[in-house]
């Protein structure tokens, strides 16, 4: 039996406590047998709480994707930092580098010399540099064999660079999570051995998604980035990297209308967001109930198909919806509910979405 | 030329103050010579100083989608609003809804009597009343002919009914705001004498979408309620509602990576929201550049297809994106940044997106 906790108002997000304990040690543990780092990414939870329990289960210090992320969690404490991102450096995102550098161990991401040198001309050489590769993904990054190119610049510039990462975003497509991660596994082969070539040692190789974190294989990689494992969400269901007992967060929502196979729930875009890749089934799923699907999403409205009629939940019911791409989700939502596991209905805490709309 | 005003951190959501007071006179001023009350959906801004604007041009009250919205307009000092959602009322709602009627003239959609009951059960009888009606859209709302049994449920439970609406939402597809406001207009007519029929007055008959609201065709409905109409985005471009000319909105980016035909942007899906309807040519468009084409959205990334190599920008360059869906996108950002219009720089204000958030 699945709860639906005691919450005066709807939708809210449940995070399953024992379920976000669960997923964060297994990839502790999966990184740690393959003598790997793991550097969530904070950008899936943006919780302070949650980044504080990813390091006491051994990971080695946070990515973030924007400089704003990143002074979010420096706030909080947290002292290593990497933003995997291929940052653009003005005089005013410079000072703001360089003011979080004062605190924090800080790495950035570069893909070209012209931002390498926006890098140099307004930070100074204290922070560290890995070139972003494409692994396949096709979105930023230099070729794998321009890696030590790039690395080469950036260090004539005087910067302190690290290695190289990449995001193996290809993976997210059913039957793409084992082809990503062998591309992904060459890519960062060659560009470590291109920076080598160059006469720069690659201390940091970086790379993982959460559909290719968990897959065994051998790699020169140091460390993985995976964002999306603490929670799960309906993208990585229908990948088959996690099962419905890993999902830890789930969206409570209410039945506003029912009528045959159909139930609309007052869980729309605004607080789902309106995510649906070309392959995904649907815009979300219904905990315990696999074979609904919520087939149309308006901001305040998401439409249930959902042919088992006997189990079909009736006006001012409620249900629990897994988000297809939980890192949109959260970041709609200013707080999270926790909850002491699905089956039960105590509210054990409620943690803040600190980074919500850390967009710059 | 477009102009890029000197803001330190992309990406940031711009308001164009000439456009937008041009968009909120032409809906006013064509409804006012139809004789149509309107009656702006709130939920598109989610800002105070909009809502201002769009009273003085006079606005009869405001529309909003959740009674946290309704809360956040309330607080400001609004007192005529119109919550148009078939709402569960349970008793944490129904205490909110109470309180609201306290300092406002509160009108809520009901679809079912059983929706009725639970309003009857938990507030008093001065809240308004509007049968949601389903004029094609398929989502929420009975069909016109049955208006008449539920508004004569509702009145029996001491509701204090006072007419119909619906929202033409199946407006949203190429070549089909006139086919929705036919059946819109027909959907109204029904329901409207379904009430008469059952002895009620239907003092209010309210409809409107805003690919629809500014076709002008006999009918009996009194209100306009159109939301997207102030700001403008790719999807009513996209249905041919408004022109470039007409886009009071963008969001201004920088650019990270240029590469022959594509360049990719500093604003993804959690600046921009992740809305793409099945016959969007892409996740959003390019201001100035109508061959342009957001082709893949990430969360920090924005993948643009830009076929003119002339004009195609470097790294470094801003450039200013129109969003798909202006609701959801506006819902990510805490401030619009407000210019005195396309052609200059000048930064005249910034305005606090007050009910971002407000989905309960």
């Amino acid at each position: 039996m699945i709860a639906f906790p005691s919450i005066d108002a709807t939708p809210a997000l449940l995070v399953d406590r024992a379920v976000l304990d669960g997923n964060i040690a297994r990839m502790a543990a999966s990184a740690r047998e393959r003598g790997l780092d793991v550097r969530p990414h904070a950008k899936t939870h943006k919780c302070i709480e949650i980044a504080h329990l990813q390091l006491a289960a051994g990971a080695r210090g946070l990515t973030v994707a924007t400089v704003s992320e990143a002074e979010a969690f420096a706030q909080a404490g947290f002292d290593d930092i990497f933003i995997a991102y291929p940052l653009w450096v003005d005089a005013a995102r410079g000072a703001r580098l360089q003011a979080l550098s004062e605190t924090v161990q800080l790495t950035v991401g570069i893909d070209s010399a012209a931002g390498a040198r926006t890098l140099a001309d307004h930070c100074d050489t204290s922070i560290g540099v890995l070139v972003e590769i494409d692994s396949g993904h096709h979105r930023t990054g230099v070729a794998p064999e321009q890696a030590g190119v790039v690395a080469s610049e950036a260090q004539a510039l005087g910067l302190n660079v690290l290695g190289v990462f990449t995001f193996p975003g290809h993976s997210y497509g059913p039957g793409l999570p084992h082809v990503a991660v062998a591309e992904e596994t060459d890519a960062l082969a060659v560009a470590a051995a291109a920076l080598r070539d160059a006469g720069i040692d690659p201390v940091v190789i970086s790379g993982g998604s959460s559909p290719t974190a968990l897959i065994e294989t051998p790699s020169v990689a140091t460390e993985l980035r995976p964002g999306v494992y603490v929670f799960g969400d309906a993208q990585q269901l229908e990948l088959d990297a996690v099962t419905e007992a890993d999902i830890a967060l789930t969206v409570l929502a209410t039945v506003v209308s029912a009528r045959g196979e159909v139930v609309v729930l007052d869980s729309g875009s605004k607080t789902l967001g309106a995510d649906r890749a070309s392959w995904a089934t649907g815009y979300g799923r219904i905990l315990g109930e696999p074979d609904a699907r919520i087939t149309a999403l308006s901001e305040h409205h998401a439409t249930v198909g959902w042919p088992n009629t006997s189990t079909r939940p009736d006006l001012g019911q409620r249900v629990r919806v897994i988000p297809n791409h939980v890192c949109n989700t959260v970041n709609l939502a200013d707080e999270l509910i926790v909850t002491d596991g699905r089956h039960a209905d105590a509210v054990v805490d409620r943690w803040r979405v600190a980074a919500r709309g850390c967009n710059t």
